[in-house]
């Protein structure tokens, strides 16, 4: 109330209080602030599950991507998909993550603005998108990375 | 550049874009937008990992608070736990959640203000934050609960 009688809103607030980066990579565009070659977490589709695991751990972004050499994306695995394979008393140890991988995979072109990926992030429940020209992967990109500073 | 010449810039973009509720919760306080009562995701310390796993599947912010009868927090048990406790070869099967828990947790008071937290989460590298009084649990508040419309 105090900050709003000096005409300070809260709009203003959000964009340019201290370390909030709010705002300020959202016109960017995805390919600008992606992540790209070894920093990308990804395995073939005869990874077994455990190898994905250790992928996703290495790269920290919470998901690995499965695709061909050639970069061709078949699918998407992530830590909430862990938790559900789990649930349903899959014999893990011996799993290939082609077997458990959603198809596909939720994606962007890399010219799409920051805040379109981030709005469709928000629209899905996820917290990371793939990156790729058609069925080929160039990079992925998490939450953090749009609003990080 | 074309929405430049128009005196449009980056931050107004951001703000107004269709779908885009960016800044508009973001002066709120936590209070206001975390998950409550029966939406918290909570097990006892007695419980075993594969109780805790149904809790997150269940309540769907991608962790578990561990806490007494009282709302005391013990900890969190997040996916990414999940898959580092895969990772290490624990014996899943049998575990208990208290053994694997990450003690403690990070949690803001619920007078912090959305736009506060969501800054914590970024230079945490976390997607949910526990919100207590003292120990006592009140909520539980996600990334996508602070920029959703
Ligand atoms: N309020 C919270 C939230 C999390 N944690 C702890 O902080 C650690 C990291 O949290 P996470 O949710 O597991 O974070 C992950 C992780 O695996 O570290 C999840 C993963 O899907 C992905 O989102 C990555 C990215 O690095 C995010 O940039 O981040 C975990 O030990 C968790 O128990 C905590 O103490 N208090
Ligand atoms: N680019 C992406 C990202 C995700 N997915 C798929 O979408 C589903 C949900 O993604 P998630 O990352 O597992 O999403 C979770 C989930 O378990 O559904 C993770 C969890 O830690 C938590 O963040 C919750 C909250 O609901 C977020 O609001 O969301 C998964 O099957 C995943 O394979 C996808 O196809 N393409």
């Amino acid at each position: 109330a105090l900050l709003e009688a000096r005409g300070f809103t809260a709009d203003d607030f959000a964009l340019s209080h201290p370390g909030g980066a709010l705002g300020r990579k959202l016109l960017l565009r995805v390919s600008d602030i992606m992540h790209t070659g070894d920093e990308i977490p990804r395995v073939n589709n005869q990874a077994s599950l455990r190898e994905a695991l250790v992928e996703i751990t290495r790269k920290n972004l919470g998901l690995t991507v499965i695709c061909n050499d050639d970069m061709l994306i078949q699918g998407i695995f992530t830590d909430g998909d862990l938790r559900r394979v789990f649930d349903q008393g899959v014999d893990i140890s011996n799993a290939k993550i082609a077997d458990l991988m959603t198809k596909g995979g939720i994606r962007v072109h890399p010219d799409i603005l920051a805040v379109e990926t981030l709005n469709l992030m928000q629209s899905r429940h996820i917290t990371a998108v793939l990156v790729a020209e058609g069925d080929r992967l160039v990079g992925v990109v998490h939450m953090h990375d749009m609003l990080r500073a």
